[in-house]
């Protein structure tokens, strides 16, 4: 028989760790956060930052910022980018920023995946800036394709979900598949 | 040397893949749904439903919903709840409810985690209604905690990325902990 057991109110995840790449000051800035995903069937992804960030400033004024996923290997530096502020420390020299043509955001090379963002919308929420960013861009390091596609595994991203970091452990089923086998599974048995 | 390649320009994770429980016509339905995390530190998730679904009205009725982590070994049943409307299949015999004193939404026993939030704040945004929910009872099963505390590997979440679903492969790092040894290792190098 299943027990369920009450935990304290917190979200404990599991959530998507990125680094959001923004300009400020004229150089590049990172910082870690839980708080991005998609809103709609858009593409658009949102981020959170808290009001008085460092970066929050640098989103506002250049309209643009990059979501960047690190890989298992980079645990060390994207927990720093989250435990230390741009406002006392330099993270610029950390990673190699790149641009594309629009020159808005950083995007970090070492990251197998990143998107660029333009901003369409934002609100404030509980003392944050949520961001809502129209995809303008999405570069993946060619080692993480698999016969011409995205291959998840190689990009090796990182889930937080309690206290700790995890990476992706294998393919467990198909996206509107196993439910599509499901449903057939249930009109045959009427 | 690390080549980038360009991809389209579409949102392909990772994001949660949870299960959102709603009160509708007088009988529970869920939806599954990536499009689900934090916005700020509060104790809030959101969730983002297509204006037109069949839940949404039901979340505008009752001001409430529960946010279900399903785990792996429930991917096909997760994923037909992705697959078909309530409007046309009546979902609710699909799991087993249960409620607390509020009884507003229905949460999914067979789920290892549980969340039930109370509607705070709603947005449009792209066709979609985001529900800000602030988080009034979080349960997981008494199976999933190791020494007393919540054991992430024995909740056994899943992920979407590209057109799979994932598990948690292992603990890769521990957070506000790495970056604080990366920093410590900094200040010694000088």
């Amino acid at each position: 028989m299943v027990e369920k057991i009450k935990l304290p109110n917190r979200p404990v995840g599991p959530f998507p760790t990125v680094l959001a790449g923004v300009e400020v000051d004229g150089r590049p800035n990172y910082v870690t956060i839980g708080a991005c995903g998609v809103v709609s069937l858009d593409a658009v992804l949102y981020i959170s930052l808290k009001s008085t960030h460092f970066s929050t400033q640098g989103v506002k004024e250049n309209g643009y910022f990059s979501v960047n996923i690190p890989s298992a290997e980079m645990v060390d530096k994207t927990d720093f980018c989250g435990v230390v502020s741009g406002r006392d420390t330099d993270k610029s020299k950390l990673f190699t920023p790149f641009y594309n043509e629009v020159g808005k955001a950083p995007m970090i090379k070492e990251c197998p995946m990143n998107y660029l963002c333009k901003v369409i919308n934002s609100i404030e929420m509980f003392g944050f800036e949520m961001f809502f960013g129209e995809i303008v861009a999405v570069y993946v390091n060619e080692q993480c394709l698999s016969e011409g596609k995205l291959d998840p595994l190689k990009v090796d991203p990182m889930l937080m979900m309690g206290s700790s970091y995890y990476n992706l452990g294998q393919v467990v089923g198909g996206l509107f598949k196993d439910g599509v086998d499901f449903k057939n599974k249930l009109a045959q048995e009427g």
